[in-house]
């Protein structure tokens, strides 16, 4: 079969949903494979809620955090794996590095989605892109393990952060995504720790809509914005 | 008729051949009607040739330039205008920006290519980004002119400045341009006054075509490059 | 008396209610005379609905222009005046900025908002920041008008642009503005020509609200953001 | 009791008396518990003059820094404490940064100093300027030691570099610590090994108080200046 | 003869002694011609002192200022002209532009000094700085006065703002003037009206001049510093 | 003797010969000893042309690239040494940290040329100039290996990256090395792996000849460009 792939570096169980649900939902109705990659699940540093609950373990809201970002996949229409590497800090080594080049190399993703270069609120982020992009690099060279095939250069896009300005991140590329919102914000409600989250996340939709509709001829109501870290190679420039 | 225009302000009335000639050709060939708007003829500035024939006068260099012009964008199949606003300095009053915003009115282009938004080497070149971009601007205003229809929000392509690292232009869309370079060199040929800048504007092409290539998975021979101004707005983020 | 004075500069009149509406009324709230002065009325480039009237003349479009503006200021507690200086693209000779500076000698504001340095949608945005600061400088000045006192240094903040990140500009103070939200949507609705923009700006004042409370331990519902020209000088670093 | 807390955050056992010593001694003055965490005693790379004297042991040198640095706090007012990672490289494990988490959820600062982004002259200083924002982070997240409260949002400031172009940092905020110049200048003095520093960061001090004096209506003889990391949340612009 | 000439192109008839009077004074006593050119007397907007004096006239400041800049200029051995623009706003139309362009042609300077890109305190230096660059790429222009010789390409330096990070100007090459610094010395002390500023440049010479020390094995008491326009082209990278 | 030293650092065996092998081949030829220390051999990322051989082993890639790597120092009249820490990820731990630390103790180098501080298609790159920058920090404290004199403060180069624009590096420094271009191009055909290198490489070397020239009164061949790390310090601005 021919079915092609994405792939979502997400630091925390939930960064996908808020920041990339639409894209995903939009490429997995075209019919694509859309995988996320979640290396931690935010049990420590974003599930204040479920730390509310009396003598809850770690574990447990390990346990929560997987079965709602398997849920908000689901709707999303995408595939989820987790690496479990903790979060608040999130630590990564070479052997895990090495797992990520390899779901590289499995997939061949036609586009990759991860977090921004900086950002000072939440060090798990930069971290996140820092290990995306490092493994990229890593699966185009021959001689890692050599007798594999390489992979080429697949776009790289930074999904929105949480306060764009101060992490120095610029939406350069705006996708509508009208046609999908009733399931990102369906998955936005399997996030129950984070109800806050929804309407903020509702203005964020509202807002790159209107925008991209001021840098077009279209009317678009939900876009997702994302600064490009590599150029684009095109035979168009529309 | 259904005919897509792109507009092209060039400073001075060679610009366009070095730094976007390509570009003017390929969209030529699909049938596009590409016009060239030259704010001056480069006579003063870049004209060093000419000026060393004895007793030449500003008008007979101005002429030449013009012809050249003229040969230069018919070989790449564009159109060609000139508001002869003089260079080095170029000088812009309000009344020539209006007949600026009037071509944008008249055209209703898809895209715009220009200059960059420095250059420490020519401040012609950023004078003419300014007026490119201030008269689109004006030309999405319903009471100028009021009773003309207002443009859109055409995309604006910066092209590559001579030396692009020392204008702080990026190069952040490469555009695959071997099918007609043919052409764009036969247009170099016609600016007989800049024989070292054949060369020079080869290996840009060259440079430019092996980067798009390692930022993909083509093999592209030449290839022009453009910043981008505003954020793209699109249904696929390849 | 002792009445403290601000200074608004805005380059249409319609600007200081979206970008600073709430922080004029708060101050005007505290018993200030917040003077706020528009450069034009915005009547080419922001008044799309009222053109749509048929042959309305220009000088009606920035009749009610002045109205809505006058209506606006009052809800929000704060005096306005005009220099009619045109839009779309605003032009301003010396005459008419030694205007502003007596404006400056005249009110000794303790401080002063005005738009970002870039705009690449508006370049009268980036010229009334030009002409605000240029202003303050000449009011410095000593040998201006040597007869009349100078002023000090009020410091200068940059009110939200209508894409921030396009326009290079960095929420760096956020003011809380719940106490005079209803104001501020009051003012809104006098514009009548911008429906869609309540709801924009509506959304503007949450997330900076949102914002607001992230980088403080106070719940604040609706802030307003600005860059800081200047380094601020304080006894107190909180 | 209700004593409010500051926390300094420094590479070397001596940085802080340069950098920060006005406004250590400042809040002190006014009743704050102002304490210092020395991630190092600067033992290898900031005790030159130490390292002249024969045979003189590298635990020799970090007692007679860390005595320095007791004297100098306590002539400033403030408690101070050692970490003892190394120098020149400083280099900190996840254990170390929980220390600093705990010096968080123990002090609960109202605001936080440490060194700039970058230095390319001293790595050690953007590193504990990591160390110091990370910790931060951590210490907000419910799930790091969950049964302990988590800390608000105390806003980070970036002292003075040596060098402050080559680091890129930028004085944004001014303090005037003319009322404590005496104190800090006898910290100087315990500072045996450095005097050349003495005047130079004297003269730091009357060049960064002739600045704030510029930029406010003050007479300021010395100051302090900073930048800021996150935006601030006020209830008044001055 | 050949003489080798430096042209200095300063906004006020005093910039050249602050921020350039050792680099203008090291030239001059190793035999160059070090012309300076100032746009205006700075008599609107530094000239405080002056005004104080009941019933100066605009005439009789710029006599003094003039009179001052031409006794500094004598001490440091150099030429110097004005062209009297006005100051506060300094304002140049392209005749003045021209004469600047022969000032350039004629003396075929090895290299240029002049303001900072930016100063946010200052409009007339930012507007220097424009001038003197269009003015020496005007003079390289074959077409521009065709009978005269072009001339070649001389770097650029800015010199320091009076606060060089919020003018984003960044030292970059350090010139050792401590032979010369009793001439700088007794420039400053014609300025009469500026004696606080004696001192405050006295500072900047020294704490450049340890920082020269710290980026160089030599020890240099009083430095200059400026940032470079153009890259440096050579034959010894040191 | 006194012979002078340079000190390149190269994160993999063949880093120097495209990016700085004119330069290399310059102060060679002047007597001077260059050492070129490669940090590992491109084993993996770098020899794509190797894997392509059947059953070829990790070592013996590294061993032809040592041998291709010794070759071209050879012709260009440099030393070689080699650490072995591995590419693609490219790590290194402190030991070897230390032992940089000693090359610099070695060779007090009179410069240093390394790696752009950032290459989003290249890590290893990076972190090689991260080594070279932290190795000279720790070289010059008088606490490390004490009983060793330390070093002074050599300037730092950084040599041009394959897309420069995406590595933010910035010619600022143009060395004329026409003269020894043809061993710098024979150095090119001992890298056999990388045939189309030879072609981009030496269009690079001549449109940075070409720009050099126009930011020179020189004609310049050929060119290596580097940007500069710390600001210069010198007798002559020339």
């Amino acid at each position: 079969m021919n079915q092609k792939n994405a792939l979502i570096v997400s630091a925390h169980s939930a960064d996908f949903v808020w920041r990339a649900g639409g894209t995903v939902a939009l490429y997995a109705q075209r019919g694509w494979n859309v995988h996320i990659l979640c290396l931690s699940f935010g049990e420590r540093g974003e599930s204040a809620r479920l730390w509310k609950r009396e003598n809850i373990s770690l574990e447990t809201v390990k346990q929560i955090r997987r079965e709602e970002s398997e849920q908000a996949a689901a709707i999303l229409g995408a595939s989820v794996s987790f690496l479990d590497c903790g979060d608040y800090p999130l630590r990564v080594d070479d052997e895990t590095l090495f797992k990520i080049v390899q779901v590289y190399r499995d997939l061949k993703p036609e586009f990759v989605l991860t977090h921004s270069f900086k950002d000072p609120y939440n060090f798990d982020h930069p971290l996140a892109n820092h290990l995306a992009m490092e493994a990229r690099i890593i699966a185009q060279a021959h001689g890692h393990s050599p007798h594999e095939p390489v992979i080429g250069a697949p776009p790289v896009f930074l999904f929105e952060p949480h306060q764009p300005e101060q992490c120095e991140w610029k939406p350069e590329t705006f996708l509508d995504i009208s046609s999908v919102w009733e399931q990102k914000y369906q998955a936005f409600q399997i996030m129950g720790a984070q109800e806050h989250l929804w309407e903020y996340y509702t203005r964020v939709g509202l807002q790159r809509g209107a925008q991209a509709s001021r840098n077009s001829d279209k009317k678009i109501k939900y876009a997702e914005a994302f600064q490009c870290v590599y150029p684009r190679v095109t035979d168009d420039l529309l």
